[in-house]
């Protein structure tokens, strides 16, 4: 048995570090109680208790009985009051905690302690009846349903009979009378469940809540619960019997919420609201509208005193910004809850530096203080919160690519850049986009479609781009150009807006706002990469891990830079034959033998070079890894019938003979088709000319002064004969272009892990490889059999129905696709112990992927752009986590 | 040095059992010469000196010389006559052979020891001047092709010069003038090349060939082929110094091969074919008739009676039917090589079980002595091979189900089925077949597609119904009713003639013959199951291994007894989604909700029902897998504007709702997409219904008085959770009817492996199955991210250019998924030790996938019926060869 003192008192048995034996809330309260903080008094019964009472076939240890005895009788001492006093009854809630979180799994009694005696004592010590045979109806209630498992629809039956006769819809329209009636109600309906009558015994209450608060450990919910989550190991729940305050005693009681600092900006200013004569849900519920806590100062200046001082000290202790409710009982503070607060990214990042320089923190637990996703925030604009609650929202799709956007609905990658050109602000509207659609998507304030998953073309490139994106939103009927959600229909030139960063589509076009971040984020970023690169694991000879975009443009490389990538993890060379080079690619795929394939292919090369430079310049000698033609052939062809007539006069052949060209290219599974090196096998000469410019290239930037480092990359290899044979070609020619140049150049070839059979022979294959690049987006897609562009419709199912607690496209599957990653690394290793091994699939932007990828002794992680300081941040994470 | 003596005085230091030393044609030699076979005698340098020279730098060991030139002293008394002698020289060839075989990788010099003298010797004493100055540029041209690696093309084109000057085309048109000419030019050739005479010593040549051979161990292509075979742990080639022999000596000398007994129907009758002054090559060339071996008996008794003798004592030796080849020189019989000898499938059968009546066979010897692939022409009726050398072959496909059919070609499914009402026999001609086309498939007598590969839809129902079938036969263009093989234009009721089993197509009607097997196929498959069931694993707790069909209706259920199948590990239950059934669940696809989907599904249950009725009949309480609904509804919906029309008016709704459903069903990939147990996630009533209607099924059967075992199986499983929610479902189920029906039924509940992920997790997903059944089709798919649809497109040239020895959707990939099945089983059996496994993809039918299935400790594997008695043959070998 703990007790936990209350008032400043500090007659405390616990404390923050014995969450095992009382749970994460009875630790807490220990805690706060140890230190000075003034919370209600009470006393938890241990986790251990609980693992005996399964143990003993679901009863009470020999001795709980009087112990418990002992501490209600040190607490009923301590307030003066005791349980089921018909005069000025004690009142305690009765709660669940864990070890772990485990929000809402287990069950809790509140106001137990009143029966009908004690009801008009708290009638009278509150000067509030209505108060009271509310507060005494609830009990019931909830005593029922947790203790004797009475469906709550009884309760609201008996509620609706009382209503009707009344006729009042609404609780709040009952009165006293009336909610004496409703406890007579409720109690018939206990005694017809239970056959009993309502126990007026207060502390039979408390021992039947004490079991049911114990069953509730193992009821479905809670065991899933823990399932879902991997938590083990644990023995059971603690059980908090706690005094219950009031701030609804009049107008010497109130209630609040605060914050230590500003959640918004992250300023160092006392931030919060409070209703005198109220209760907690006053505040939240928004009937009475509250007052700003600097009137507080006023009113009470002693009570304000209090809290100015508690919220230092717990900031102090915490050393994190609160977010405390509390309750003012007859001029009393009571503190009934902390926990670290919830905050936007940019208050998150500043909060984190003032501390440091506040001396408050360490810049090794500063960086702890901000959650990497939060920093998506800081870097796009968002929906300005204040214009959210008039707003409609008209449908929910995935949140693709963060960032709010707004602008007139275009429905194809030509208009929006047509329009764009005339000055208009658009947004593009597409069932799903296609490499052909780049253009516009860039010229686009955002995306929004209809089809595909968090790892569809417009998402992927989306957050490439930083373009904001909502995509797989299923309410959205796009037919021509028509948009229509739930039979609310926009056309062209309408003004709807988009919120990347949640999801939401709304009508019309909201305000943004855009973020201000100054030196706080560099300095914080600074201090989370000296973390970063002090990391030392025993399964990789590297000091910490890098972080690289993706990034398939000069400019994309220059923006990676900016964001503090560390090279190129990923430059995708198939978007380089878009625009006015298609066509030589087109006329290559056309061409009827390997002599005009090549033709056409030099046509491309001095495209492809002029890329490589640009991005070779951009990265400064950091490395550039260049994957290989991957996309399969059809991909470049039209599908309409237009289209293929417009083509053939283009590369002048009949209709016909290009229909069959184009006939014969079609795949039943084009994931799973003639793609990445398998084309390299049937046309080598592609590959060829890819490297001849990547060479090219590398060499002539080195000539003019600039180092280079690119790392080759062959794409969709699965046996280590096919690495082989394409590594032989691509070493001749660039040993023909090295000596052709007369230049010395280090360059490395290495290959993707991305079909599950080189995870698997990754022994074979490093024996070719200089370095591995996990694409865990297809190695997802091919492991667990999943299309990307098909699980819109039964993976949310999926989630929602718990089979994945995240969509694996976001959050790396380490129970599954990661042992083939585990594999590959340990496999690869084996063979070449200094094998270079990155990932580049989105996963490389994702916290838990990235800390996955620590642990798993990657060299690197490669994401888009945007989120190398999300990266960044998660591996400082990792580190500190995983020394 | 091992020598080998000849005329069968048995003079031979080696035998059958020193391969590693001798290699395969050294102790072969070596063996037939220690039993008193006659062979031109010769000796062996071992792989030991080949070791010894790597390591030496390429140096022959100390002593080497002196040995060689004793035992070619040896061999020159023996044959009385010596090296480069110029009136009788002794010739000999210098042969490689290594402990594996490597057929045509390493280098071979023959007629070794001619020079401008000897040639002149040999014209005399063969009495033949061409002969001589012929055999003379020959070796001329290979030991410089060999020892110095002068190019063919130089020779061809000295010879091409000669052959123009006397205007002539055939190498046979030149005569011993000509020849002595080709001689001197091949010098001059061989000259310019090497800067050298050529050599005259025969000493000289004999050493330098004896270097070439030890050479060519490691020639690229040798090394590469030892790689592609996992030929590994061999120390090097021996080399064979052997007397060479002609038979073209004149009368007296002669030549042929023969079979200890008929090759075509394995009657004991010793058959073969000779030519009297004739060289090996003139008897295969076709330009003189060779005799029948009968007729030697009277030209020459004593030769003849001595062959009889030769072949007695080598069948009863290696104990097989044998091939061999023979030349009398002067009147003195020498066997060149004897070997297994190839047969059919009816031959090989016959062989076996008459060897083991006559004694010469214990029953286990036999069953090796039949290959299992053999037993797919014992069913299936060939083309007569006498009309095979006329015939027009049109074009090759893939030879995807076995078996000859000729038929009037018919281009859809509904018009095979009306012709042959009509009692015409069609072959059923498709760009790619359909679950629609089934009618059509069963009715025709073969199948022909342009698309698709060894997996694809036309193959793996083909080859269940065991129609012939060939795939993928990418020349064959079909546009409408028109078939064109490279300009040759077919139409609807012209005939052509499919050979399944090799996937030629011929022009015309070839006659067809039925193989003849009685009694002897159920004998020696008796013996096969006697050792098959013997089979001790220690991985496994079962003896032997069964063999299983994959069956989908009560007639292929039959048809899988009478071929020896232990149960179904396969019964697919879409196939009974069509026909007059297909629109309940069109209807059940386009209902709105729950209760509409339900009600069409209600109407399905009496049809399943009956199926499975009738297949626990056929089955007699063997097991039968039954396997959950698993295509993609999309499969069951028409794709044509016209069939959407149709389907419309007959569900009741309109045509443009339809539409927009089917478009919703529309994936990109469909094998990676909404199917499987997803489905059953998303709409669980369907595999409600069809547990309901197993479960009934089974009890009625079993109520009746015929035992039951059904098995149940929920596809495409890839985490725990999706077989632990369905599993509860089918229990809940299966509890219902057994309650209702009153019975106690045995049953399982398992899942397929064919994700990647479901073997990776397999620990966890045999928590809730009580088997697995491996479905390497799709996982072979996953795996190695191929779509079987698809793969036509480069797998061929995958398999030239020997990235793969052979197509993986035939023989399992053991380097890859193999590791993924070994996992998977090893992972089940750590949850559940006793865990049934089993595989029922295309591969639990041929013989190296079972063999790798019996290793892995599978309970069973599973093939389409007419697989069956090869499979269970292949599980005896693997018995055989495993322990």
């Amino acid at each position: 048995m703990f007790f936990f003192g209350g008032s400043g008192q500090g007659e405390t048995d616990g404390s923050a570090d014995m969450k095992d034996l009382l749970g994460g809330k009875g630790a807490n309260l220990a805690e706060m109680s140890k230190i000075g903080v003034p919370v209600p008094p009470g006393f938890t019964i241990s986790t251990e208790v609980c693992r005996q009472y399964y143990e003993n076939k679901q009863k009470y240890p020999k001795g709980l009985e009087a112990e418990v005895e002992k501490s209600l009788d040190r607490l009923e001492k301590k307030m003066g009051k005791k349980l089921g006093d018909p005069n000025d009854p004690l009142l305690v809630s009765i709660r669940s905690g864990a070890a772990a979180s485990m929000p809402g799994m287990m069950d809790t009694v509140l106001n137990l302690g009143l029966n009908d005696q004690a009801v008009k004592g708290l009638a009278e010590r509150s000067s509030n009846q209505r108060f009271a045979w509310d507060a005494y109806r609830r009990f019931i209630n909830m005593f029922g349903d947790v203790v004797k498992g009475i469906d709550h629809h009884h309760y609201e039956a008996a509620m609706d009979k009382i209503k009707k006769k009344k006729g009042v819809t609404e609780d709040l329209e009952l009165d006293t009378d009336d909610l004496a009636e409703v406890v007579k109600e409720y109690k018939a309906v206990y005694k017809k469940h239970t056959k009993e009558d309502f126990p007026q015994d207060p502390k039979k209450q408390l021992w039947s809540a004490i079991g049911a608060v114990f069953g509730s450990w193992n009821n479905p919910r809670a065991i899933q619960y823990r399932k879902l989550n991997e938590i083990t190991g644990l023995i059971g729940t603690a059980v908090t019997v706690q005094t219950m305050v009031f701030g609804n005693f009049g107008d010497d009681s109130g209630t609040g919420v605060c914050f230590s600092r500003d959640p918004s900006t992250g300023k160092n200013i006392f931030y919060g609201e409070y209703l005198m004569n109220a209760q907690g849900e006053d505040v939240v519920a928004g009937i009475r509208t509250p007052k700003p806590l600097k009137q507080l100062k006023k009113a009470n200046p002693q009570v304000y005193e209090q809290l100015v001082d508690v919220k230092e000290r717990l900031e102090a202790h915490y050393k994190d910004m609160q977010d405390m409710e509390f309750t003012i009982e007859r001029g009393t503070l009571y503190i009934l809850q902390t926990r670290n607060g919830k905050r936007t990214g940019v208050a998150a990042v500043k909060i984190a530096v003032d501390m440091v320089e506040e001396g408050k923190l360490k810049k090794e637990e500063s960086v702890t203080r901000v959650t990497p996703n939060l920093l998506d925030q800081v870097f796009h604009p968002m929906i300005d919160p204040k214009a959210k609650s008039g707003a409609t929202v008209l449908a929910r799709g995935l949140n693709a690519s963060p960032g709010a956007a707004t602008g007139q609905i275009v429905f194809t990658a030509q208009d929006a850049e047509k329009w764009v050109a005339d000055g208009k602000k658009v947004l593009l509207v597409r069932r799903e986009t296609s490499p052909d659609d780049i253009g516009g998507m860039h010229a686009a304030e955002g995306v929004l479609t209809s089809t595909g998953g968090m790892t569809s073309h417009a998402a992927v490139v989306g957050r490439g781009m930083g373009v904001p994106c909502v995509v797989g939103c299923r309410d959205a009927e796009i037919t021509g150009k028509s948009l229509v959600f739930d039979g609310k229909k926009f056309k062209e030139g309408d003004t709807i807006t988009i919120d990347g960063t949640t999801g939401d589509v709304y009508e019309g076009d909201l305000p943004l706002v855009e973020p201000k971040v100054k030196g706080e984020l560099t300095t914080f970023l600074g201090w989370a990469d000296e973390v970063r690169l002090k990391g030392r694991r025993s399964n990789v000879d590297q000091v910490g891990m890098n972080v690289r975009a993706n990034a398939d443009t000069p400019g994309d490389a220059k923006k990676a830079r900016q964001f503090g990538a560390e090279g190129i993890g990923l430059c995708r060379t198939e978007h380089m034959f878009f625009e006015e080079r298609l066509i030589h690619f087109q006329q290559m795929i056309v061409a009827e033998d390997e002599k005009s394939r090549r033709a056409s292919l030099k046509k491309l090369l001095p495209y492809q070079k002029k890329d490589f430079k640009g991005i070779f310049k951009a990265m400064e000698g950091y490395p550039v890894t260049i994957r290989l033609l991957d996309p399969p052939l059809h991909e470049f062809v039209p599908k309409t019938k237009q289209g293929i007539k417009e083509l053939a006069s283009k590369v002048g052949i009949s209709a016909s003979k290009l229909q069959s060209k184009v006939d014969s290219l079609h795949e039943a599974n084009p994931m799973l088709g003639h793609r990445g090196c398998r084309l390299a096998i049937s046309y080598p000469e592609i590959y060829e000319m890819q490297v001849e410019a990547i060479v090219t290239a590398a060499c002539e930037v080195q000539q003019a002064g600039t180092k280079v480092l690119p790392e080759i990359m062959i794409p969709l290899v699965g046996t280590s004969e096919e690495l082989e044979m394409l590594r032989e070609r691509t070493e001749a020619v660039a040993k023909d272009v090295l000596a052709r140049k007369k230049v010395k150049l280090n360059y490395l070839i290495g290959t993707m892990i991305e079909v599950p059979r080189a995870a698997i022979v990754a022994d074979k294959i490093a024996e070719s490889a200089d370095f591995f690049s996990f694409g865990t987006n297809d190695l997802t897609q091919m492991t667990m059999g999943f299309s990307r562009d098909d699980v819109a419709n039964f993976l949310p199912l999926y989630v929602e129905k718990g089979i994945f607690e995240k969509d694996p496209f976001q959050v790396l599957d380490q129970t599954g696709v990661g042992q083939l990653v585990e594999l590959g690394v340990v496999r690869g290793r084996k063979t070449k112990s200094d094998l270079k091994v990155g990932i580049c699939g989105e996963h490389g932007g994702e916290p838990n992927s990235v800390e996955f990828c620590y642990k798993t002794g990657l060299n690197y992680v490669s994401c888009s752009p945007f989120r190398v300081p999300i990266a960044r941040l998660s591996a400082a994470h990792a580190v500190l986590k995983n020394g």
